[in-house]
């Protein structure tokens, strides 16, 4: 029988022997970290800042395509609406990242807005999801989430069933669910939310992950085990958030497939409709 | 009687307490560096790249700004504008740190004409803080001082009765003052200059201090002993400027409000309008 | 006989002593690495982003100007060219860096376009070169190169020849080419592929060292020997890219130009038009 640790080791090996090449239009602040946690993990990242060229490299060689609102301007919001319709057309897949979506009203309108595509996977936490999927959730942190991951599983199951998208609630415990099937990740760490772009990074991953896997929920459960793995591993060696983001980079680019199917905390759910709790 | 490391002390146990959210509209070199400085040491670091957004969340849960205008661009500028009438209005502090102020014109007519609404703190070196207040400083090293900060004091001094904010001129010793009392932070090291942002990310801490400081004045004396005692600690670790910056997130995150006490190297001088010397 | 490593040790201590100030006008992935590796071996970074203001720091204080082409905007472009017409006018040596070009039509066309004003130096990896050349190389590998540096090589000289700048062809071997002389370069690690903008800082440094270096191509066999010499140093500290990156900020920072001379893997050869192999 194929457990989720399995998936997840598959993927892992797939990303370091075909470094699929990620189209990455996403926040000022994490590029560099994205970036190199793409590199490190296997995958080659690729940042772009005008329509043509986004046009180009879509039509050519991309294999997967992140959005993420966090620093939307009007110039990049047309870039991406451009760059979703060409990555349709080619049949590549997409991932979401909806920072702080709920919390700011221009880019809450873009994302639902660009929902009417929808992509392969959505990655948030639970504010983020529980606003796309109009849950209303009390939040004023930011980029920070008011609410538990748990809160948001039931919002993240509707969400998927009326996109068709893999959804990936990150937080505490990370909940990855499509087509009935839920799965849960306990791996990860709490110093993890102190290093700026780690989860927008682990959106970049999904979508290297997604142009991998055979479905997008296994994507979403790939990327939740190793970033969750290398994040126990990362805070073994370092206990503050400078060391540690230097060793999660060290630890995503030594993890092995196996070493990756033998400490994930991954455990499945089928639940056809209902909720799990 | 409170000493100016009491001070600093307890403005350090409120922000780890409290977390301030600071919307730092600042430089896109130093964008990832302030945002993992603000969350090492106690805070919720955001970064915004449209009017809206800004007016948003300095209407929602904003609790200090930061203008930064190491990259200014033109767009950026109107933003800028946007976000301080916004945070005067609903009487959320904000920092200025004039980059480069006094070399490029374009950036130092857009601080002049800002400094019309002033705001609750000025942070710069001394060829900065010279230039703000009309002294003409003989420089041409970019972004760099070309003047020592000692040099800058009577500059700072008549800079802060003109505007009434507190300023903070940051050099080998660090000068705050405001309202007739100076103050004297001889913590730090030379190393601190080699790490790219590492003044625009104090820049950013010192909004985040607004936030929670019964002064602005307070906030600036917190500020210079914060960053001045990791600098301290992190330097006895590491020599080197890549790892240097590493060590400094890690002493951000670790420093207790009683260690920065026993620490903090400040002096505090009363002077009625006649500068120390 | 002044040897190569004579050269390159020559042109790193004028670079610790004089500190050039090079204005980046860079892609926004790479901003903090550029300026913290500048900053470590002995220059001034300064990134601008108002067409006004790089007019007024190439006619101040600039000493070398740098254009790489990473994340291309119309708005980016129009400033770049700007830089690149008053660097040319105050006789101030600029280094084109043509990131993906061949790869993307609108980048490809803007670097043509731009090097109708030859730089000092253009700095790239195989497939960029040989695109640049006109030789077509197959690759879709985003910003890394389809091609192994040696495969440039007679593209590079071609392109050196017909722009009479000096030509870095940066891979598992350097190759810095002007004037009838080719350099080979052998120091370096595979490691410094997994760490982004390791390639753009290198065109960074490259242009510090046009500011004081004799000629170009002294320049860029400078560049090619500090890069390589301390990315052997830090491989062997740190084998993994988060702490390597680290490992090679803090080697940039320790090398003298002595140890530089000893380390450096330099050949030269002489071949008047005929390419050797």
């Amino acid at each position: 029988m194929t457990t989720p640790a399995d998936i997840a080791a598959h993927v892992l090996a797939k990303l370091k022997s075909t470094r699929p090449l990620v189209l990455c239009l996403t926040n000022n602040v994490v590029q560099n970290f994205t970036a190199n946690l793409l590199l490190a993990v296997g995958g080659v990242p690729v940042m772009l800042n005008h329509a043509e060229e986004v046009r180009d490299i879509l039509h050519s060689c991309a294999n997967a395509l992140l959005i993420n609102v966090g620093t939307l301007s009007t110039a990049q919001a047309g870039i991406m609406q451009t760059a979703v319709k060409c990555a349709t057309d080619a049949g590549i897949p997409w991932v979401l990242d909806p920072v702080a979506v709920g919390l700011l009203t221009y880019r809450t309108q873009f994302c639902t807005e660009l929902l009417k595509t929808p992509p392969a996977m959505i990655r948030g936490n639970a504010s983020e999801i529980m606003a796309l999927a109009g849950v209303n959730a009390a939040t004023c942190r930011g980029p920070e989430s008011g609410a538990a991951s748990s809160d948001a599983l039931e919002a993240a199951q509707l969400l998927s069933s009326r996109t068709a998208s893999a959804v990936l609630v990150t937080g505490k415990t990370d909940y990855m669910t499509q087509g009935g099937s839920t799965c849960i990740c306990t791996n990860g760490h709490e110093l993890m939310t102190r290093v700026t772009g780690m989860g927008c990074a682990m959106g970049a991953l999904a979508a290297a992950c997604t142009a991998v896997a055979d479905t997008p929920l296994h994507a979403a459960i790939s990327t939740a085990a190793i970033m969750g793995v290398c994040g126990d591993r990362a805070v073994a060696r370092a206990q503050h958030p400078g060391s540690f983001a230097t060793a999660m980079l060290d630890e995503l680019d030594s993890l092995s497939p196996e070493s990756l199917r033998q400490h994930a905390k991954l455990t499945m759910h089928e639940h056809g409709g209902t909720a799990i709790q």
